[in-house]
């Protein structure tokens, strides 16, 4: 009988093209697709919650797939996948599901974390895990401007076109809100919902209020207003897929 | 008038050869060394505090050169330095000093950590930084096991021959002590100084406590007994030197 297996993976997007099959290039999906068929020996499509730019790591991303029948248990999966994984790869772990659960059209929001090193030198430790702003960043600034995302905007300022004909791009913001601890700034985004590049977006609106170029209240302008020169995308290291509600 | 350089470097040990420069393998030494010279034209000796293993960490570990003047300042050697040095390793701030300051014999202590992933899958992030300990570990004896480090003790049963003569192995350990974060142990040791493989040793040691291989107390018979059978090496990645005290 055929069976639906729902799996959670963390990744350092580093070394990958990104989450999403394409003609060139090594991705992640690529990546477990191969892993299914070598464990399994059936070729399996990978449906992922949502689709991760090169260089963006998550933490906790969702993802399921159609298999043939139940045969092989779910804690055999975890370790047999992440046997056949790189180590910047691991399936935490799998559960089989109820073929009505889909991890993209079932997810009822994510939450994405975003880092900032603002030390004056970037730590070994953080390189291709942190944007590195090596100006002094306002935090208070960055920490009140974040709050004013909360809420149910249209966010079409806030997304990159990828090419896809328009969409609905209004999106419910339920928490956004900025930490420090030393020289690391984190920003993290509840929501229903995200835009493409819409994190990196925020995150890189936050920063330029942190440096002083736009004030912390204008980023309900910026939601509205046509004005896109001061748009800045924050780079793809520094964002995480921390996990994805249903 | 010939002038010695303080500086202060952190560096992920993983892809390195270790600290000290060897006829074979790419070491910290060697590629600082081969900056100095790129950035000043001289051949400088760099001195550490410490020699740190293949695949050691450092946040800040201390070292000196001997430069043939005064003329550039202290920051553009930061700088400069960074230029030619791999983002794995990052010169974090350089100072003038008095030339009775060394390296390594005006050291009066270190602090070294050990990072331990219990989890039952190693995060991407922490490969190659952590040990990764699948078998759960007992937190409450190693921490209790920790605190019988502290003191002067004869630390000749925490060491390996390096194949040099006989020497001093009595060390006193200001602290040590266990701390636990989710799934992530730490331990901490502050002490005048560590033989070869010591905190290593010390680490493997609390392990086996935590495994409930040995007895939290056992640790003081550990430091006495010629039993070396139970002796394990924490390796190598798990462990950072954190600072260097004078």
């Amino acid at each position: 009988m055929p069976a639906r297996l729902k799996f959670i993976v963390a990744y350092d997007g580093g070394p990958f093209a990104g989450w999403q099959s394409q003609a060139r290039g090594d991705t992640i999906q690529d990546r477990l697709e191969r892993a299914f068929r070598e464990v399994g020996g059936q070729r399996v499509r990978v449906h992922g919650a949502g689709r991760t730019d090169a260089g963006v790591h998550a933490l906790a991303q969702c993802a399921h797939v159609d298999l043939a029948d139940r045969n092989f248990p779910k804690e055999k999966w975890t370790a047999a996948l992440n046997a056949f994984l790189p180590p910047t790869i691991r399936v935490l772990r799998c559960n089989y599901v109820d073929p009505k659960f889909h991890a993209r059209f079932s997810a009822k929001g994510k939450v994405y974390r975003y880092r900032i090193s603002n030390a004056p030198i970037l730590s070994p430790f953080e390189k291709g895990r942190a944007w590195h702003v090596i100006r002094p960043l306002d935090f208070d600034t960055m920490a009140e401007a974040a709050a004013h995302f909360i809420g149910k905007h249209d966010f079409a300022r806030f997304t990159a076109n990828r090419g896809t004909p328009a969409q609905d791009t209004v999106r419910t913001i339920h928490d956004a809100r900025a930490r420090r601890a030393g020289s690391l700034i984190t920003i993290e985004f509840d929501g229903d919902g995200f835009l493409y590049k819409m994190a990196r977006l925020m995150s890189g609106a936050l920063v330029q209020c942190g440096l002083g170029k736009i004030r912390a209240r204008q980023i309900v302008d910026l939601l509205r207003l046509q004005n896109a020169k001061q748009r800045v995308v924050a780079p793809a290291e520094g964002l995480f897929l921390v996990r994805v509600r249903y």
